[in-house]
């Protein structure tokens, strides 16, 4: 449990400004509708503005100027990001090394920084690299040659294979597989011969891969995704992709082979990219949608083949009518008939 | 191998009556075609009654009054539950407690109930509880504080995470992952900055879940799984979700934050659901549908975004033919110019 | 690092002829833009033809009678092949086996062939039987009455459950699930009643599993997976499917219940396949279809549900502008409304 803390010594560790009374104790955060006297809370979407009037809570998160209803504030510039500061603040507990487990099966050749924590049944092959207070939690398998920066955590069961290179704070999370084989062969006439994939991936700094998520090798160089790039769980980026820097690529996205995605995209869950295209930087793909080609950086894609996000919100409007469409036509084209039968027959008659 | 049965036996274990010779001995079961006269089979789709007639099984499960072609049958009103019932009776091997295997890594902290099972390779962590005659198979990963009910069966590779809970009688597949971070990020200008998750996953009573499935903690209070409902492989589940009870959650589905899935709730394959939505009772999504907005209950829907089932089964079934729509509608649209010129003339004329 | 061999020797490896300098040391494999003097390149694209002028390769894969703009050219039916096959032999550290390392966890009852490795932390059931010169990974976990061939590699955290088996030189990626129970349930009036799955999995030789995906065991017989089968990562096979041989299965794709895919059948990735179809030999299917019905074969389709290739190209041309052929349609209905009411004052007038 966290040490309680005054609103003003909250409102310092923010650089915000305190409206109201800054000696309130405040030990915990809450919603608007759950925190009590005790408790910090945050206004980030001015629909929810009113519910202040409401809250019980001890202080408020609020951008500079906002209607306080008589409640202590705390103005930041960003209040959501201030509550997740708090968040980390109040209930995240202080790296505690706790060395190498008896149980944890590690090569001799391998290497370790000081102050890392490494869980029985985890395995670490030969001349594997591990930086400065990395956590490598139970089960995990780290091939030979591998490397891992400072400040990682490696969650249970994920598998790094070998030579793979993680940078520093990176996060993986249970189950995560790094530098599995491309899918890579080659027609031989009759089935198929298996090209051997003889590159790595490189994860940069501040990277985090979710759970169950699959980075596959290059086929001879690298699978790289850039600093400060967010894996969801259940991702699949096949070999040779690159990855920009922060981006967030949602749950279930496929990448094929060697495609290029630029900086600050996000891809939303399960879409698909086709490979060997570019995606360019910030770019925002909906969901389940279907990138079949390059697309330009600063726009916003839907659909299955992918257009542009305004385009297909129109088309998944008209979509549903399209039946009552194809009726429309139908009973237009007899009207258009009777009436070139009429006009023949005005013809005539004239 | 289970011991021979005799019909009449069978009959009033599952609450049927026999017409025919209650005393043939049964020792299995099988399929209407490879079942012998030491096996049972069963008739639950009327299309293939008459098959009955050729079937060499000993008995036939069939619902009461039905044409038995002089084979004999146990009449029960649901002859394919009957017949689950009795894959269980005469495949299953009962329960054998095997206690904690050397190789086993368990804190000293952890509590066991009696007639437990933990392989070699499972490691289980501080204050961990695991009720009687629950089976920890080999790899299994519980973090600290994780509480597990009875008789459930925790499959090899599975990892919960920190301070989640399941209830009894859950079954988890191998390599399903509960508990692991809610992808949630706070924009702070440049990059993301990391929201701790610092809530848990609840799964209630026999609850189950796929293999590599995901079901994400959640970021302050609880991600819900009631109870019965059951999870296919590869399914994601994001942080602070809540799914009902007897849900049949089909492969691959993804469902995002904050969304509330009502009870007997059936997601079939692939199935995208948004965020912060509900899904009511009873609801049936189909296939690859994208869920972008809350449903109403006791409803069929399908399609990508989803629309009521009825109306996506018209619009499939005229999708394919818009192309010949489109030409339709240009040579209508020439037609109505000449029709237009036409009558120009035809007025000069008059 | 490989021995140089000379070019010479290197076609006669690959069955190939030299055109130009036989006696070139090479020790490598590059890119036409990366290879340098001691490296060889491949052209497969005719595309990039022009690229061999400025290669600085010491040779380049070709096929035969392609211009070699003065270089040394290896002459092959199939450079792309000859490329994948020096991959290998230049890459591909030799199998040493390694035996069984302490911490490996194996019943006394299971039996291994001559040359295996077994790493420590894999754990391996009773009446187990691991066949020659096959690798089983740390982590991976082979239930009671597994049966795996000669020269598999079985890669970290892999699980293969109860009874299944696994043919000759297959190998299966990190995190991949053999096994696990089908998705069957019987309503039985309030949830769901689980059906045993006492079938197994069998996997013919030189199939390959990707990363993380799962393959359910049959209800009652064999989930099948044919002869040099691929699946990339995610894949999902749900119980009783049979998958034919040499079939590429692209990464997240899903195959429900009871399907049947032919021989030589290739899904993109994210195809869903509904169960109890069947898909014809040599089909192809693109990304993200969504399979409703049986295919025949010989034929490539796409969409969701999926058609014909060729009519979905089209489909998807039209798609986007749907919106416009509305107004067009609405448009037109005007003009004809306004011919009725000339056309009938045309009639009152004549």
């Amino acid at each position: 449990m966290p040490e309680p803390l005054t609103v003003a010594e909250i409102a310092r560790y923010l650089g915000g400004t305190v409206q109201g009374d800054g000696t309130t104790l405040i030990s915990g955060l809450g919603t608007l509708e759950t925190a009590g006297p005790d408790a910090v809370t945050f206004l980030a979407n001015p629909k929810y503005a009113s519910k202040v009037a409401e809250t019980s809570a001890g202080a408020v998160l609020m951008a500079p100027g906002g209607e306080r209803y008589g409640r202590t504030a705390i103005e930041v510039a960003n209040p959501y990001l201030g509550f997740a500061k708090l968040l980390t603040l109040f209930y995240t507990a202080p790296y505690e090394p706790l060395g190498i487990f008896p149980g944890a099966m590690m090569e001799i050749s391998a290497t370790v920084g000081e102050g890392v924590t490494v869980y029985p049944g985890a395995c670490i092959g030969k001349n594997v690299v591990v930086g400065s207070r990395t956590v490598i939690y139970p089960g995990v398998v780290l091939y030979d040659n591998v490397t891992i920066g400072e400040e990682c955590t490696i969650h249970a069961n994920a598998v790094i294979r070998e030579s793979c290179r993680v940078g520093n704070r990176c996060i993986i999370q249970p189950g995560a597989v790094i530098g599995s084989d491309g899918f890579g062969y080659a027609p031989d006439g009759s089935g198929y011969y298996r090209i051997p994939q003889i590159g790595i991936v490189v994860l940069d700094d501040d990277v985090e891969i979710g759970a169950n998520s699959c980075v596959d090798r290059a086929a001879v160089e690298v699978t790289r995704i850039g600093r400060g790039t967010k894996l969801d769980n259940l991702v699949q980026v096949a070999h040779n992709c690159e990855i920009g820097e922060d981006c967030m690529i949602v749950s279930q996205v496929g990448i094929a082979g060697s495609a290029k995605i630029g900086n600050h995209v996000t891809l939303a869950g399960q879409v698909g990219v086709i490979g060997h295209i570019t995606v360019g930087d910030n770019v925002i793909v909906g969901g389940q949608s279907g990138v079949t080609g390059s697309l330009q950086p600063n726009a916003s894609y839907s659909g299955s083949p992918a257009i542009p996000h305004k385009e297909w919100l129109k088309l998944s409007m008209v979509l549903p009518h399209i039946p009552e469409l194809r009726k429309a036509v139908s009973s237009m084209e007899k009207r258009i008939t009777e009436l070139e039968a009429m006009l023949k027959l005005t013809h005539k008659e004239s």
